[in-house]
């Protein structure tokens, strides 16, 4: 249960309410958001013993709000784009596509990745510097160098870049490099992360876990949205269950079942989800379909020799006609993708 | 291992190659599909201990076949279209959408819905006479009546009609009235079902069950086509997985995924999957992109006093904005749904 | 909602009833249980809108039950045991293991297992004549042969027999060989097989679907028991899940769950869920401690030589230390697991 | 693949395989563990184009190992006991039994919860500080205050304690007051917590993942012992499946399938997996029969009053009535659970 209180309350108000719930056996954590004080109230009891009516009717409080996740909660009002960097939006009427290599490599693999993602119509360029797998052997990113490729290519190419942090101890570095910062599946219950991103200005893009419910998800952005950072992009990148023809299975329903729920934009990464690039077009497609509100996508100059997520990456020419497709599935669904006036640039095409 | 043998061969150089096979410890068994005899192989040691290269070099032998499901399996060929009644397909450029109450209750519910779901452009109606239903306290579906009803309203409107079977003893009469017969998720491993279906000459729609692999839907296929029936449709109806926003996970990525594999066409199911009318547009749109051959979805005149599955239900106006919005991605998709001139007959919406 | 009559009712009174639940909408249908009616009522508005306090309080209704399951349902009352044959129990004092092969392959591997698994504890023989195979072109069993040398093996040995029946038109040929009726996890909603097998007096073992929530299994024992058939005993045997390192993911909680839900007897089928024979022993002393009311163990002469589920075998001389090492597990547990004076026969140790 | 030098071998050697290693297309990372350096190989073509036979035969080549996890594998060899303190092992003949409430509420409700595990034959103090929480506004723990508390208890009762950690930056202080450190379900693949615990001397309780595979939760591990800390125990505590009955579905093949795979001793919480009290004895008497090294339970003064998963703590005594239950299994299992002389003490029986 959180208790909104106006504006205008007083400490002396907040001291009130905190008094009025802990005298009733439960306990008091207190937020400020926007311009308003809240106090949750959690412990034994909080489903039903205590009435809160009398509080909800004292002059001071605005409302008792009974949404487990209430700054992520749609309410009954719009849908709202969150802002990256000072032009580009997502969660409005132009999908956003984010594409580029799953690892930074190099600063000529990841320059040709953004060049070529760039000129087919991707408007952020992904790019992970810290990998978190499944190996302690296995490739573990470029780290710190990898920042830098990033903010290099970027300068660059005008491209805003997204990339992952796992440790609460990049967060500030990281938000330094990069436009928007992606919390990874494994990662999406990571408190002390979200804590940290709570405090920054930058878009957090929230994947969800591998095995979240779609409350969980929104209880992973309200950590972040009670922290002060107004601003989380959702992604759906499949969730595990039984199936075996695939590398995890896309539950393309979270996106209308979210978008009913909250306000928060919602993409898709048919890349993860598929470990296959054959079925990502078909993914991205039925996601753009399905109402996402963008996409990321792992494209990679030569797939082959991709240093990590080799399988599922599409090379360039392949993006690019997957881009031409998209436009014609996003117009059905009453949205714009903005393609360049011209293909994708030959030479950089693997 | 399936042992293809040529047209020409013998009854004397099957039991040639059957010898050959016990001699080495497995068993066999014979199928005749089309002009051709197939000894399949089974037993301990059939993956890898039996050296069949000698056989596949007999003159009367025509292939040795290792895939697990070789009549389902598209191999390199192009995916053939079914046929369905006298004159319409599904699998070919046309999608086919099958429209109708989940539960065949009344003459009336079932003649408004047909007359609705036909004039928004669905081209096969659904209607259930026997319902697996959960509970023996629950609706188990009309019977013969059903079947009767069912037989009455295709007459009148023309719609070729899909029903149920659950029992074998049950195959020839629901053929008797029935274009297409279904066969629902919970029996999609149905053995003697499967089998009976593998007698007749109707078209088969066959559920992917709850919990079932890409593979065994192959396999349980490859039953009816083993018994000499070719028309198998698949349909991916929602796999059952943690997650609680809908009643089961659609798994779009069995769509690509089994048309990379089949020859046989792939419908999807988003109204079971759901179990929510509100999600059934976003996920039918979806299917549609993901490249299915068509969609069933239920209609019923007053989805609120549906007998069954009342929540998943589309009103006939929704079905009917539902086909103009679908026709939209089918042509993203480079795929046609013909619709009626005129929208959707006003007298019959509900 | 089912409203349970008095003995006493009259016809009469069964239409009043059915009368007064039709007047406000739902639909009926009437069972014979025992010495009662049960009126069984359905349809939209039965979870809410209908008061059926009046019909309660009617001198002819003995009381309104709100359980889905009823007559599975335990109550506040014990659990009862089921008799098989004669004088053997389950779901009492005596923990009952089964043992025996996956598929009946001849009279010498069946004898053999029989009398090895007769030697070492066992009071139950299972042994598959009708195989519920996922390939049509993998050993299907024998048939009708299979179930003749498990009644000659049963004459010889004393032991009764339990086997599989897929297809509802042989559920009176082998309820004339065996004493127990499998119903297999592929099977457990299949509603025409679960309807005859209400109408013997057979037991009837319901193994778990892979995919079935505990209320789902207690409804398809519902279906057989709102047949007249009271003797249905349930059985765990691993649900589906994304785990890898056995074939399917056992759910020792469903025995305590089931238990405390129902009066029906709960056994382990330890061998199709690990798929590999050396999780046998572990996951079998794991569900006696549980508290299940039995097991039902693959055991076949030579393991590596099974037409079926050769990896999941146990040869007898394994099984004979298995059994030795229940009894242990079973005496901590408070049952007893019954032994012969002696080891396990030598001449029958594979 | 990882190269292991022997421990004579130089600077120069571990420069020439890894020269060796790179000039064929892979990366390197070299780590020292005991007296040697391992060089890890990864990158495309790891899996089968590179011949490393060549490499092995080298002098200062001690092995080329291709196990995913070398330092967890088990090898051939046994099962290794792990040191807690100065006096305590789990993983050898005595089971380990870990109990005491979700959270640290209180010194009162601690020490209520240590003086009546301790009489009941518990010999590890579990008490949660920092507490992974699924949403923002419930009780996070007490933290700091929460470690003092379990220190102050420690000392008092002479219980060895173990507690959750989720920030790599509270690594060092956690581990100043706790002889355990537990990652959560959650945490299980948090690298940068991983990695702060391999350079600690504490043993690690690594929870398997709601959704990990058993290869996952050794890779797990494996990042620990890589960083040089030897003392990992592993927890299983059920995984998420679409069962309802339980919040969690305990996964108790992974016992034996773990200890098949693994030197490390296997724990399992049977509490989190059933989040109910009522079967918490039966999966606890489960684990202990399917071979687990010990058990972690909740256990609190006044269940119903927990700030926490209250329905899933046991009273104490429960409790005690739980480990006369247990040292019966042990028995049976051939393991022991040795319990105070007297039972537990009257007066901190809640």
């Amino acid at each position: 249960m959180l208790i909104h209180l106006k504006p205008a309350a007083s400490g002396r108000d907040r001291d009130d309410v905190r008094e009025w719930v802990e005298a009733r056996g439960l306990r008091t954590r207190s937020f400020v958001v926007g311009d308003r004080h809240i106090v949750a109230c959690s412990g034994p009891g909080i489903h039903g013993d205590v009435d809160f009516g009398e509080l909800g009717r004292r002059r001071q409080v605005d409302r008792v709000e009974p949404s487990p996740h209430p700054l992520a909660a749609r309410g009954g009002g719009d849908r709202r784009a969150v802002l990256i960097g000072d032009d580009l939006t997502v969660g409005g009427q132009d999908l956003l596509v984010a594409a580029g290599p799953c690892s930074v490599e190099s600063y000529d693999q990841l320059a040709r990745s953004a060049w070529a993602v760039a000129g087919a119509g991707a408007r952020l360029l992904r790019g992970g510097a810290y990998k978190p797998r499944s190996s302690p052997y296995a490739f573990q990113g470029l780290g710190l160098e990898g920042l830098r490729l990033l903010a290099d290519v970027r300068r660059e190419t005008g491209l805003p870049v997204v990339t992952e942090v796992m440790d609460p101890r990049l967060v500030d570095s990281v938000a330094e490099h990069a436009d928007v910062l992606q919390v990874g599946a494994r990662n999406m219950q990571n408190v002390p992360l979200l804590r940290e991103l709570g405090r920054i200005e930058r878009p957090v893009l929230l994947k969800r876990g591998l095995s979240a419910t779609l409350d969980e998800l929104l209880l992973a952005a309200e950590y972040v949205l009670a922290g002060g950072n107004a601003s989380v992009i959702l992604c759906e990148r499949g969730i595990r269950t039984f199936g075996d023809a695939t590398r995890f299975t896309l539950d393309l329903s979270a996106v209308p079942a979210l978008q009913r729920r909250t306000h928060l934009p919602v993409l898709v990464d048919p890349s993860h989800a598929a470990g296959d690039r054959e079925l990502v077009e078909p993914l991205a497609c039925a996601a753009v379909a399905a109402g996402a509100d963008g996409l990321i996508v792992e494209v990679h100059p030569r797939p082959s020799e991709a240093w990590s997520d080799a399988d599922q990456a599409l090379a360039p020419g392949a993006f690019a006609e997957l881009m031409h497709r998209l436009a014609g599935f996003a117009a059905a669904a009453g949205r714009r993708l903005p393609l360049p006036d011209i293909g994708p640039r030959r030479e950089v095409v693997g």
